[in-house]
């Protein structure tokens, strides 16, 4: 886990004590956005979106997470209200630890505040860089990084390329990417006609892998 | 100073004798992007301006830093290298620690480390926030926002409104709002002549908070 990387066996059983574990089916709503942060999250089996809404109702996915990752932990220490909502994309597993805990974990082992400094510091550093792509970049630009960047966090590899092991739906990367459903739809079969990716049952497979790099660095496709 | 917060006076005076001083002329560049990153800054008095290009060359501001906030820490913590360089806006005066001294700090006093995680999870919080409105939103609500959080960070109430207290040009707000030149000097005149904001000598005025307010709700003007 991301969090307790390099903690001492003693350390990592402190951490496992006050934690609680949570069990949960496809479709879970974990928090709304909005509610009052309690507890901070770190997912082991599974997937999650996490989506935010303006008071126009436009929504984006924020990020998806993968096993090992943490979620809902930045509220805890700014203003205490998720600032998004948490939804489980399959049956997951996480483990929760209250506010006073993770306090008292991160005094305790400086070590954990060191990591949770790194770990936003990479996110923080993907949300500029989507940033930029959305304010700079054509729109197959950004789908072809989007793709990207979930193969890296979560591809596995089959017969016919990288696929990206969790349900993936073409609203969620319109949302990702800043764009309408209709024009990721345009691209996305165009692609599929190319035969540099296949989409079926929700899961999207990155057939031509370098094709899809070319697409994110030239905007061509 | 944000990093700072709630430490002791013994404390305090240690953060201090490992700091560095940087006095620096307007327009000076700190650090480039992909430079190696040796030291985290935190600046006392001027302005600076944190951009990021894309290898196409566009470039989008990732924020400007105001009096008593930290930046080109995060590189220390994910991978060495700036991912955005820093230009001063004005004269300005910055202190700086270490790569090692920071996490010497940090493990000393982990009220530090608590502290960083609270400023770098509500800087994601704005980061993801720009990057809904980018998505889902029109360029005079984005460009709105943009002026309202400057105004927030860095206003001074003069006779004619809120003034953001540094050297702001139509291309940084172009840069901020992920649009073109062209388009915020036509938003940007239509609403002078509006006697909303008054723009000299690189200043920006909101002259009618009231207004900007509604734009950046609305999306009206």
């Amino acid at each position: 886990m991301e969090l307790f990387q390099g903690l001492s066996p003693v350390a990592l059983a402190d951490t496992m004590i006050c934690a609680r574990t949570h069990e949960l089916r496809a479709e879970t709503r974990i928090f709304y956005q909005g509610d009052g942060a309690a507890r901070a999250y770190a997912l082991i089996v599974g997937g999650v979106r996490i989506s935010q809404s303006g008071s126009d109702g436009e929504q984006v996915v924020i990020r998806f997470v993968a096993p090992g990752e943490m979620f809902g932990t930045v509220a805890l220490f700014t203003d205490r209200r998720y600032p998004a909502e948490a939804v489980t994309l399959t049956q997951s597993v996480a483990l929760s630890w209250s506010e006073a805990d993770m306090l008292e974990l991160m005094t305790r082992y400086p070590r954990i505040a060191v990591n949770l400094v790194g770990i936003l510091g990479r996110r923080l550093q993907e949300v500029q860089e989507r940033f930029r792509e959305i304010a700079t970049q054509s729109v197959e630009r950004r789908i072809a990084h989007a793709l990207l960047r979930l193969a890296e966090k979560a591809g596995e590899n089959t017969g016919q390329g990288t696929e990206i092991d969790f349900p993936l739906t073409r609203k969620h990367v319109a949302e990702m990417s800043g764009t309408t459903l209709y024009t990721v739809s345009r691209i996305l079969t165009r692609w599929e006609k190319s035969g540099w990716i296949v989409t079926s049952n929700q899961r999207v497979t990155l057939c031509d892998f370098t094709r899809i790099i070319r697409i994110a660095e030239d905007g061509v496709d």
